[in-house]
């Protein structure tokens, strides 16, 4: 844990906020925090700022809070992912929000299977602990924006361009034309990453998403596992948009 | 599992093979193989072939093979990594396998607990079945050489000129003086990565590193887990190395 992090609605009117839980455990075990001794704070979907130990008593730390001007901005990579397996989303979400990613799309698709949609971890309550617990890793304020599509074809068709109005639009894909870095060429901007279930997309949804515009790309030979090539896929497109600043 | 991978010592004279264990439920399950079917295969650090199946039966099947002539290259990234925690490392080898590692050079750090070096995780029966699992993913037929170093110092100082002779050298670090493709500039060839442990190298560590030849390469603000860091790292470098093919 590397930032502690709060929501607005916690801050009390005097600038203290209580940690309690995972965080205030943290604190007290790990940082080994004294009173008056300061840690590294954020505010979700805020700024950056700093917390002063004010009490430490019944599991809880207070901390008086300072906040920085400006909040950070969201990250320019958005992910439309065909839904894997619980155990695999479970593992993934906190590595997607530590990578950063505005937004994650879940989509069906013909090799997801349909009780994977039944997991509590596509609830909020199921996966923001998750995609908090990877910004504080990596130390970002901003909490991917997340929506759940079990119709492939309406979200593509009709959904689609209301969540995600512009940007380049990328489909991971074995046999794909390009390389990242080919179809992204030397243009700056919004990236929208689409990657397929385990088994792959079908030839419809791969047909459909080229007629809404995504460019098929492929990181070579290797076939990945879904976590494996989300990550790398975002590093790759991270890297890309990082070379123009 | 893209790919069925043997051992060539499993090989008969008559150049047949049995799948048995997961391998023969991942024929009979998953591909529901038939008589005189042939399915992709390999063999351990040689090269792709073709397997007829040529009988099933008691949870075995029996594959006549056919080899290529040529034996895919050793990929051309090495990691140096401090061990994990069990729990992650069990996790990683196969997503290193999957990425392609020629050779993976655990260490020791101060960060390192004592106790992560006793699991079976770091003896070969209990990595490589991880390791051809990555490799049966990804259809790679390359075993990454693995060793394990009680002693940092030692192995910076005396071995690694043994175990890596040639190549780039360079050590992920949050303060790093450049990125990975401004390290690697405009020149292929084999690089060495090293990866710390969660909460980093210490000042002695890195300026050994650094003294044998390390440059430090950093991936921007963000603070990630060893997983999602090595994964990421790799991807940056296969990237790197592949825009000379």
């Amino acid at each position: 844990m590397n930032l502690i992090l709060f929501d607005a609605d916690d801050l009390r009117t005097d600038a203290t906020v209580d940690a309690t839980g995972v965080q205030a455990r943290h604190l007290v075990t790990v940082l080994k925090v004294q009173q008056r001794q300061q840690v590294r704070i954020g505010m979700i979907d805020g700024p950056f700022g700093v917390g002063t130990v004010t009490a430490i008593a019944d599991g809880r730390v207070t901390l008086r809070c300072t906040f920085d001007r400006n909040t950070p901005e969201r990250p320019e990579v958005d992910l439309l992912l065909a839904l894997p397996r619980p155990k695999v989303m479970r593992r993934l979400w906190a590595q997607l929000s530590a990578l950063g990613v505005g937004q994650v799309i879940l989509t069906n698709a013909e090799k997801v299977e349909r009780d994977y949609f039944d997991t509590h971890l596509l609830r909020p309550e199921g996966y923001r602990p998750l995609l908090l617990e990877g910004l504080q890793q990596a130390r970002d304020t901003r909490m991917p924006l997340v929506s759940v599509h079990k119709q492939f074809r309406k979200l593509i068709e009709s959904d689609l361009d209301g969540l995600v109005p512009s940007g380049r639009r990328l489909v991971a894909h074995p046999g794909g034309e390009t390389s990242i870095r080919g179809a992204l060429g030397t243009a700056p901007g919004r990236v929208l990453l689409a990657v397929g279930p385990e088994g792959g997309w079908n030839d419809f949804e791969l047909s459909l998403l080229r007629s809404q515009g995504f460019t098929s790309v492929t990181m070579g030979p290797r076939t990945l596992t879904t976590t494996t090539a989300c990550i790398a896929l975002l590093t790759l497109v991270h890297g890309h948009q990082s070379s123009f600043r």
